[in-house]
């Protein structure tokens, strides 16, 4: 059937295999210095000019022979006469031919117009730039397969060199196959996608220095894909097709290759990123990427970048790791490399790494991502609080200033995020949705900033009386309520819940499903009778978003976001939203940042603007705890 | 007089104050996704679309409905009619209106064309992508200032936003000034040089997001200088000077700067980079950066990428800093920070940090740095061996095959560097051409990976006869003797010597420099008696391009450097060059690298047609010490 079999094999030992079999031989062409930068050098570089090619001053002074100093005392000044003994000099200026010194200005007494005093014997050679001190002429100044950085212009000109050999950089096919494909632009219709991956590919490519050529959507039909792969053959260097998202398409892709060319390996044994397809066609390497957008991220990252790495001979920016504590457990099945995508935070001056959304569809958290936990085959995993390498993909100081905030999820949180971003730029918000006693823990154990806490809270706040060093902040109140398509007509919602109604729910601990279950239980619904009591989303927007698509019927949520979906909204109660932050955080430059967004009027105006909030004693404190 | 009369402030403070005083209020654009690569978001982007926008197959198999199934067992299964009650599914297709779970394929039983068969009941809502579960619509994708990279477009697309509002990019007039400054590509006469600072600055400035606005080089007149900074200012967001490296341009740039606007600090406490010239002019930041290259690219750093990094409110890359071993002392002078260059090498599996020359007009030393160190104020450095913080510029890696080679120079290591860069792409040489007892030491020690020896080896071998640990292998032989510009008429070469012909020697303890004083002495030459003797050079090159400028008379060298140079060559004897290895390390990647360089006919033929070498047991073992 439609079946595959295939033979993983472990990610390095497949790259290594597929970069032994191919053999590159770039072109060199000449160019200008000035069109040079971030081109990769051919051949060493060679200086054609000493620099400086003449001695120069080193200091402002005169310059005089040292010969003529040897009398010299503070109390038997020498006096040489200026223009043929010694002459004014400013630093950078070529030593006059009779000259082999310079005295710096401040030795110097100047008598008149015509003569100066020197007050102690100098020797020669002294304050001088000599020949060549810099770069010397025939000296190499760059090695071959280097990539040419602006300083290196400036090293290139003022040696004299005007044109360099470099390496033409390699031509890459880009092409994405699926009839399930439409181009950016366009609306996808049901069952459609827009293709994204092409332009991601293309994006990184140029970035490493090759020149991609998107060739636009192949349908998922062989003839289609043989002319494709055929012309890109003889048109470019390298061959990067990328998979639809179905099964089909990828078979296509290695059968296709393996008529015209040779599939060097089938699969690697990653998560995600497995169906990887690495060939050979007329001596060009095809790579065949899945299209899923984070394993056709990871297949380019892990088999692309080291060809044109190959191309150009030289490393493309150097892998840049962190130690780091998890904040959350970190489960994987063994079997293969695990890749899991985690967010970075500081508390108490130490690196937090939160492991993100798994799936191999979920772009979105890839570019949230800040680096990659690679998990080795045969483990699973670690827990919270273990120590980790995390392999960067943002550069540093990207989670300098980012909030971590555990606890109730609420779209009030991206209100925030907005305001203090706006505040200082650069500085974000990280949620971290889940139970309130979980969010509790994380805070007493130093692996957020704060804890949300929504609706009774004096009962969650009593338990934890003892904690003398928190306190709790104001958020705002909020309106809570039932989120649907339609009106459940002459029924009541108990009845539409009896009656088979989908529930989509929130997670475990959060008020939205506390609630939920208390009023379940008053009804006398147990959860495990109804339809999709195991389907849990995140927040209040994946519940609406599911609505709206017909994929569930009703949920918890706030009127913002009901409206947002044109969804109806049904108000079941009102809650106050508190934060508890420790005392001592609250005086840090983040603590100050989140008081004054909370008081601050624009955040006050957009939260209440959105419907269903009020914010009249934002960032007041309540008390200890 | 022309002494300037500076209050320097250290760097931090006069970075901070100036950031302080700069206004930015740069315009939003909005521009299509596809062309959005590198911009910078001027707001939040919010999710158009959700994404998955439909329930979605996240496995092949067949779509069913879960409560079909609820009676299926092992022995007892149960028979589903396709087209009705199951449909066959790819992943990534969208999930029919009727069904509500996945049943993957390997546990899907095929009756026929009509029916398959399920063998156990499966829960609702498995193997489905849920709507939103990527994006949902109405979500914060992208923060404010944030730069948008390759992973980030596709995100944009797949949620179906088309434009995307970034910061337009700050115009930056880049202004050489100095009058002895030559446009790239002209000869410079003597006392002229290229300008080549300008190229480098607005390369930087384009990598970082800016518009570089080249403006051709100004001459050293206050009027030429008024009028170009008033129309960069109409023009420009902020403006970057650059000296000539004369004291006078520089005295000018201020008082200019302090006539059109205010000068907020002249003269930071570094070694390199004094004197920077920060001023505001009708609101915009107008920075004086030093003529030197190295004080004109720390300038650039430490001054104009803040400005760019607040206009666009984003760090742009973090600092990427290593711990290393020093392989030589770093001494300074304290009252003022210092950078000091240095070069890496990877040693028995650890990181050694070698400084490079210490002249802020040796822009080479920049371009074949690794990274910064960087000295307190109140430090006098540290000792060999010592660990310190090096601040990279470089992709970590770079340094990683990159031989470091201790003692004797000569022209033949180029050669080999140029040999094994062929073989192994960006496999690099350090020469640390130093006395041959202090290169033993540093091989002792693990500071180096192999030493070279010359001369008479056997006297040096012998003293180090204990070490079994090394080998000693055959490197060239080579000819040496004296270069002069010209011949010394009727004289002998020492009484041209006795007579004050400028003579320039080598480093103390390299063979060059202890074959000469044997040879002096011989003569009855007291070097003390002579004109330069205080006149060191770091290696052949240096000291013919010294004499072919003039301003030296002769020196001791090689047939080959002297020919390129144009200069006579007088030869005076002929040596063996050894290199003393480590048995291990030999048979390491590295020492196999260097093994295979020097057996290479490439590598022979290039040396010998040199001139002077001669390389038949290139290569050969000679035995342990």
């Amino acid at each position: 059937m439609r079946q595959t079999e295939w033979k993983l094999a472990p990610l390095d030992e497949a790259r290594e295999r597929f970069l032994r079999e191919v053999r590159f031989s770039p072109s060199v062409e000449s160019v200008p210095v000035l069109q040079a930068h971030d081109r990769v050098t051919a051949k060493p570089v060679v200086a054609r000019r000493s620099v400086p090619e003449w001695p120069l001053a080193a200091m402002d002074g005169v310059a005089v022979r040292a010969e003529m100093t040897v009398q010299a005392a503070p109390d038997n000044p020498v006096r040489l006469s200026l223009g043929r003994e010694a002459v004014w000099i400013d630093t950078g200026d070529p030593l006059p031919d009779f000259a082999d010194t310079i005295i710096p200005v401040e030795q110097i007494g100047v008598v008149d117009e015509k003569q100066v005093e020197v007050f102690n014997p100098v020797p020669s050679w002294k304050h001088i730039r000599t020949v060549g001190e810099d770069v010397c002429a025939g000296e190499t100044i760059l090695p071959p397969c280097h990539r040419i950085r602006p300083i290196d212009l400036g090293v290139m000109l003022a040696a004299g060199v005007e044109k360099v050999s470099v390496w033409q950089p390699p031509r890459v096919a880009v092409i994405p196959t699926g009839n399930e494909l439409v181009m950016p632009g366009q609306a996808p219709e049901r069952g459609q996608i827009v293709e994204s991956n092409g332009t991601v590919i293309s994006g990184y490519l140029r970035e490493w220095g090759a020149i991609p050529d998107y060739r636009g959507i192949v349908p998922d039909e062989p003839d289609h894909l043989i002319q494709a792969v055929q012309s890109s053959v003889k048109k470019c260097d390298m061959v990067v097709l990328n998979a639809g998202s179905s099964a089909g398409s990828e078979d296509y892709t290695v059968s296709v290759i393996r008529k015209l060319g040779r599939v060097v390996q089938h699969g690697v044994a990653t998560r995600p990123g497995k169906p990887v397809i690495l060939g050979i066609v007329e001596g060009k390497p095809v790579v065949g990427l899945p299209g899923y957008p984070v394993s056709s991220y990871l297949g380019l990252q892990w088999f692309v970048r080291p060809l044109i790495e190959k191309w150009f001979g030289i490393p493309i920016g150097g892998a840049n790791e962190i130690r780091v504590r998890l904040g959350a457990d970190v489960v994987v099945k063994t079997g293969a490399e695990d890749f899991v995508r985690v967010a970075l935070g500081e508390v108490r001056g130490e690196m937090v790494a939160y492991p993100l959304a798994k799936g191999a569809g979920v772009a979105s958290s890839l570019s949230r991502a800040d680096g990659w936990l690679r998990v080795p085959t045969d483990h699973h995993g670690w827990k919270a609080g273990e120590r980790v390498t995390v392999e960067l993909i943002r550069p540093r100081g990207s989670w300098e200033n980012r909030l971590l905030v555990a606890g109730e999820p609420d779209v009030g949180l991206d209100v925030l995020a907005g305001q203090i971003a706006s505040q200082i730029p650069g500085s974000t918000l990280l949620p971290l949705p889940m139970g309130q006693e979980e969010g509790w823990r994380l805070l007493r154990e130093g692996r957020c900033h704060l804890v949300l806490l929504a609706g009774d809270i004096s009962v969650t706040g009593e338990a934890e009386t003892k904690d003398a060093s928190c306190v709790r902040i104001h958020g705002w109140s909020r309106v809570r309520g039932w989120m649907m398509r339609s009106d459940p007509g002459h029924q009541s919602i108990a009845e539409w819940l009896r009656r088979g109604a989908q529930l989509l729910i929130h997670p475990c601990g959060t008020r939205s499903r506390q609630w939920l279950e208390a009023q379940l239980a008053d009804w006398g619904i147990i959860p495990e009778d109804m339809r999709g009591c195991n389907r849990v989303a995140a927040n209040d927007r994946q519940i609406a978003a599911a609505i709206a698509a017909g994929s569930a019927d009703i949920g918890i949520g706030c009127p913002a976001v009901a409206r947002e979906f044109g969804l109806l909204f049904v108000p079941a109660w009102e809650e106050d939203v508190q934060f508890v932050v420790p005392k001592d955080w609250l005086r840090s430059s983040m603590g100050r940042l989140l008081m004054e967004a909370l008081q601050s009027c624009s955040f006050r105006m957009c939260l209440e603007m959105l419907g269903g909030y009020r914010c009249g004693k934002s960032g007041e404190k309540i008390g200890s705890l």
